[in-house]
């Protein structure tokens, strides 16, 4: 079955700009659907198949669900109001309290999962790298090799099983995903419960086989799946549901959850909660109340405290491998910050190198995504191919490069082993004689985490060569551009950090003496040059940053290497994030209004002619309006016997007709049966159902000869949805509909005596490709 | 000259619920003004002195001015859009810099008054406690009594006769009119140079005089005034403007720049940069864009970098007795927040105590404040006569209590001297023999910032008896209700911290051994206990006290006892600014509907018959209208002669219309001048002028022949109102109005045939008070 989300307002197939305009876009614009494959040509496969053939907008949209907006309440029916009324305090009470259980619930589940999964990837890699090393200390270097590429593949390609069979959709962060959901659309399985298994095995798997790549975007994604999971009140394909959480089955609720989840997502994998809240905040959530801010903050201090006594329980030596590593909590470096004025200017330097080489890094990773695109649109098998190849070459990298190294003596003033012949510490021996360590093999076999903590340190200046820390940049740098875009859940935040801190460090190094900051400081700083070049935050990669290494004292000196980084990025191009929902062709609503839309009115981009239903109307039409399109809204215009003059009564949607033509309850004469059929429902009846999960037009039974009967649509009319004007500006409806988050806004006309609706607005006919379309001529000013 | 606001939509006198029900609204509500003084009933003296009298709304809105909203964009006229389209690169690339150079100097300025407050507070008060303990020190008691409450009595005449002279509006902590007027409403010179210049120095003042109060609301405000400041391009009554800065005479902008000042205010007063961009966010705006996080975030770090270089300068001694003691930053506490289940208990303990305490507060403070007004209405000596007062009651605590605390023996394994003999320090002698301490005198004897150091430090145990603890935190706790609210700018943050630390400490104490955590500790949570309690604010005074502390291990904690005691509390009362905010009776729009808005429409709370204009109107019936009414906004209908049926054109503001008459471009016959007429007017001349600072009616020069002449008001008519029908929903119409910040919401019919406006909704149709005031049924429902 074809999930495609239609344009609402329907159009004729002679609209100009209707052919010609959609094949020049549609070369334009890549497709790129949720599970990382699909490029076909959408409109034309539309035009072939489909009998109402809507705009050339549906590209953009490929198998994309916008989620309802806060504006469908239903709560303005009589049935609603009744219930309102009725209902008691202490189902209030219930409301409130079922909603912090599961705010608390949330932040127990994504700490329990953000620990299990650093439990796994630390046992996991550690006994991979102790087992290599073993080897090469018997001076087997071919056998270590295999054994570690090998290793790697094995794990690589349970992985990418995973994500190729299982679940598509948990391929890649799942930050763009989750960033395009809570702006309202929503992409196919996205949040899935086989999504969420798929991303935690297979984050586990991913980050194990030693590729360059995060657990942090997937324990955001991860955090929003359970999220969702408990939101929607369990699943019902795998039988687990729970009747109290029927008052969340609605959009609303449902986004704050997912805002929580998400939060404690970054709470789990940084062990930063107000990091956390921030992240939430400046990344992920496009719409924002007070309280939740509170709700938030509540769910990543529920996470801290669960990590907080899983660790206390882990130093008693019951974790296995699980050591100081898991769990990246730099607080290492105690060095305390001094910096003069040359500091500064390179600090200045850092963040513009950051900010060049993050905007660098966006456009390789968008050509690389794009390729990519191709292969794995292949099906699943090129997909598992493209992995292995990928993990034979990290292997490569991590095993040839540190024989390009010297051996470096180790120092004799450490309280420190050296070298560490084990799984973690600074000071690898690889293949040097003993009392010399491999400066090269203490980054590249390692986890990653304890790399990161190595370049941070700053207990030994001198630890690295210059030519080391060059050489780990570029390996990095490159290994990170080709990793995303796999079918293997990845993050982008950990080869962020390891580029950054490493040329961070190089700079450290080359101003030697001359700068009073310590090179541990220069990494950290370095690293948030980079995250702020490819991330685009500002607020919450500082908080990130602050609580990461626990020194306060950093914090002039981090914001103002970000503000300057992300100042210089954004003169090329966009956020990494936001880079990848507009490839996968998310529809998504920038908070904004274009410049060139203050030149159009609302009337220009949404053209006629609807589809509207009567007060009450024939049973057989609503039928057919619900085969023919895949509309979400339509709207119920009065007419004559019922009221003077046409006017709009309001807007009705899909899920709601649905539910009303399933009980079969049709009147034979065209009369207002009133609120009596409601009675025969109950309010929960109309909740929102999980993402594909609601009734379909094939679940309907109407008989032929109810075919011909009326139903009273008033009771489920929303009569009060919002309108604008045809003649309105286009950048205030646009506003209007982003901050209210709306999905239709219908369009009035301005003078009497037409047609009481001139048409629906949709977050489609937003989009620039759309509006562009329409008119190319303003292109120019854009 | 009557500045009061009245509401948009004139309803005709015999409206029912105009007469009656206003007396009594008026007897519910009383009126506090933004000076803290007239407590006049105005409707009744409306009513004698108007013509048009309007809803018994004025009541809640005395001297207040809403601000512009973001709807008003006269861009879609003719004259911006060609200005718009002409305008070059250079000018967009210009407003940014300008933007961001503004956003420095805000940081800059901020900063300076930061320290400058500090320096002189730190001086004044040493000199004062100097010269006091030196007189006790030769055993003169009374004149050491004498000197101290003298010199306190001055401080304080000084800072009340600025606050009751010079400008009313800089007295009290300043937060919550800065809270209303990024809500959008401008209460009368709230953001006045003369209230920025008595805002500096009275808290100085303030400060100096010992009285328990703080200087961080005040820096909240003195930030906001400073950006107000510079985003209306300088003072025209002070003679210092700057054309350049016309570009951010408009209401989006200068609320960036003031959201700017208070994150700046915050982040000055606290050295917590990314606290006050949390408080800018949590506690001050109302609306917030990404965008703005970032701005924010580089003022505040701004601040930070010039505080951070004055304090290094400072080190060399050049400051005179401003030490270690300026500019709280508590990192004295190096104990490690080790703790256990009963620690955890004592916290949760610690919180439903702060909650309780906080509540009750609350309910203290807004009893005395509606006393005080009753005193302080009587005229500027009363005033400053309530503030003799309350200075000699505040010097006889302080000088009064220690008598009873008892003499202790000093600790002999100290680094420090003991006792301390001159300003700073935790021992003060008093009147104990040498080698003792009073540690009452060393709470009461102190800067209330060395008080808090005091209490948060840990490195003596049992440095403050119990009764010493209980005593402290009664006199504070009593001594700050009372102040709050005399004629001399005051913040609330200091006594909670302060009172909330004496309770911490003294929880902390009786557990005695069973407890792990730090004593010091504990005066920290129990100041986030009760901070939590009286503000209700988490994240950002989450953040702020780590930022004070510089100690990230004490979060989960923090977090912990913040959530209890807000939760506590909120089951009591509102947050102490919330409740300001309403007692001053500005319209503060909620940031949700009233539940019992949802059985409401549009039409049921906006009445007729409204003023309206022809799109071609006789000035004679401006200037009229204009004379008669103060209403802001008034709707433009074109009627037959320029089109087929009366249709709506657009609203036209009041300055716009000032700013068309005051040209004088008046045409003999009912003729659409068209763009024309706006030739010979420049962009600029349309903008925003400051609150009080635009043309009035007054300044109009119209001849009496001219009356009979007409005006076109299409140029200057914002054709794209927002506009709802008549049957919508009144929660979704409020939602629409807060959410896109309007000042205005066109009412349209439903039906045709009928006038093309019912009426306008501004800020005050959605007042409880006035909604309830219609509809008294639906006050149980509430």
């Amino acid at each position: 079955m074809d999930h495609r989300e239609e344009n609402e307002s329907i159009r004729s197939g002679d609209i100009e700009n209707d052919g010609s305009g959609d094949g020049q876009l549609e070369r334009k614009e890549s497709n790129w659907s949720s599970d990382g494959g699909a490029r076909e040509p959408l409109l034309l496969h539309h035009l072939k198949h489909r009998v109402n053939t809507t705009s050339q907008i549906a590209i953009v949209g490929s198998k994309v669900y916008p989620i309802e907006s806060l504006d469908y309440e239903i709560i303005e029916n009589e049935l609603f109001k009744q219930d309102w009324r009725s209902r008691k305090k202490i189902q209030i009470f219930q409301y409130i309290f079922l909603k912090w259980t599961l705010s608390l619930l949330i932040g127990l589940l994504t700490g329990l999962v953000g620990f299990f999964n650093n439990l796994a990837v630390e046992n996991i890699a550690g006994l991979k790298l102790l087992y290599t090393s073993n080897l090469m200390l018997n001076d087997r270097y071919f056998a270590a090799f295999a054994a570690f590429a090998g290793m790697n593949v094995i794990l690589a390609t349970c992985a990418a099983v995973l994500c190729a069979f299982f679940a598509p959709a948990a391929a890649g962060s799942g930050i763009p995903e989750v960033k395009a959901y809570l702006n309202g659309v929503d992409a196919h399985s996205i949040l899935a419960p086989s999504t969420l298994l798929v991303k935690i095995f297979g984050s586990i798997f991913g980050v194990a086989a030693g590729f360059v790549l995060g657990k942090e975007g997937p324990m955001v994604h991860t955090g929003a799946c359970i999220a969702n999971l408990l939101g929607q009140g369990g699943s019902r394909k795998y039988r687990m549901t729970w009747k109290w959480l029927r008052y969340f089955k609605n959009d609303r609720d449902r986004r704050d959850l997912i805002t929580c989840g998400a939060a404690a997502g970054v709470a789990a994998a940084f062990r930063a909660p107000v990091g956390g809240v921030l992240f939430a905040l400046e990344e992920a959530a496009s719409w924002w109340r007070s309280a939740l801010l509170w709700r938030t903050f509540f769910t990543t201090a529920v996470v801290a405290v669960v990590l907080r006594s899983l660790i206390q329980f882990c130093r008693g030596g019951h974790c296995g491998l699980f050591g100081q590593g898991g769990l990246i909590m730099f607080d290492v470096n105690s060095a305390v910050p001094y910096y003069n004025a040359v500091d500064l200017v390179a600090v200045i330097f850092i963040g513009a190198l950051g900010g060049l080489l993050g905007s660098l890094y966006n456009f390789l990773v968008d050509k690389v995504l794009r390729t990519y695109a191709v292969i794995n649109e292949r099906g699943p098998y090129a997909k598992i191919l493209l992995v292995i190849c990928i993990s034979l070459l990290t292997s490569c990298c991590a095993y040839g490069l540190p024989w390009l190294a010297q051996c470096i003596p180790c120092p004799t003033d450490l309280d420190q082993r050296c070298p560490t012949i084990g799984r973690s510490g600074n000071y690898k021996n690889f293949q040097c004689p003993s009392g010399h360590y491999n400066d090269l093999a203490s980054l590249f076999l390692n986890t990653n985490d304890d790399a990161i903590r190595n370049l941070f340190s700053s207990t030994n200046k001198n630890e690295f060569h210059l030519s080391t820390l060059l050489i780990f940049f570029a390996a990095i740098y490159s290994l990170g551009i080709v990793t995303y875009g796999i079918a293997v859940p990845s993050g982008l935040f950990i080869p962020v950090i390891l580029a950054g801190a490493s040329y961070g460090r190089l700079v450290g190094r080359l101003l030697g003496s001359i700068a009073t900051l310590d090179v541990g400081l220069f990494a950290i700083i370095g690293a948030a040059s980079f995250l702020g070049g490819t991330m685009r935050m500002t607020v919450s990669l500082c908080v990130i940053l602050l609580e990461l290494t626990n020194d306060l004292l950093m914090l002039p000196l981090l914001m103002l290497v970000l503000l300057v980084s992300k100042t210089v990025a954004d003169c090329f191009n966009k956020g990494v994030y936001d880079q990848i929902v507009r490839m996968k062709g998310l529809p998504y609503l920038e908070a904004h209004a274009e410049p060139y839309m203050r030149h159009l009115s609302a009337g220009d981009v949404c053209s006629g002619p609807l589809i509207t239903f009567s007060g009450v109307e024939k049973v057989g039409n609503i039928l057919h309006a619900l085969q023919m399109t895949r509309h979400n809204g339509f709207p119920v215009v009065d007419e004559p016997p019922f009221s003077d003059a046409p006017e709009l009564c309001g807007l009705v949607s899909r899920s709601h007709l649905l539910v009303l033509l399933k009980a079969n309850k049709f009147t034979k004469n065209r009369t207002i049966s009133g609120s009596e059929v409601l009675r025969t429902f109950h309010a929960y009846d109309f909740a929102k159902a999980g993402s594909g999960k609601g009734l379909k037009v094939e679940d309907l039974d109407v008989k032929e000869e109810e075919m011909e009967m009326f139903v009273d649509l008033h009771p489920i009319t929303n009569t009060s949805p919002y309108t604008v004007v045809e003649t309105m500006s286009l950048a205030k409806a646009a506003l209007l509909f982003r901050e209210l988050g709306l999905r239709h806004l219908c369009v009035v006309p301005k003078t009497s005596g037409r047609s009481p609706i001139v048409g629906i607005l949709t977050r489609h006919d937003f989009m620039p490709e759309h509006v562009l379309g329409l008119y190319p001529q303003l292109q120019h000013q854009k």
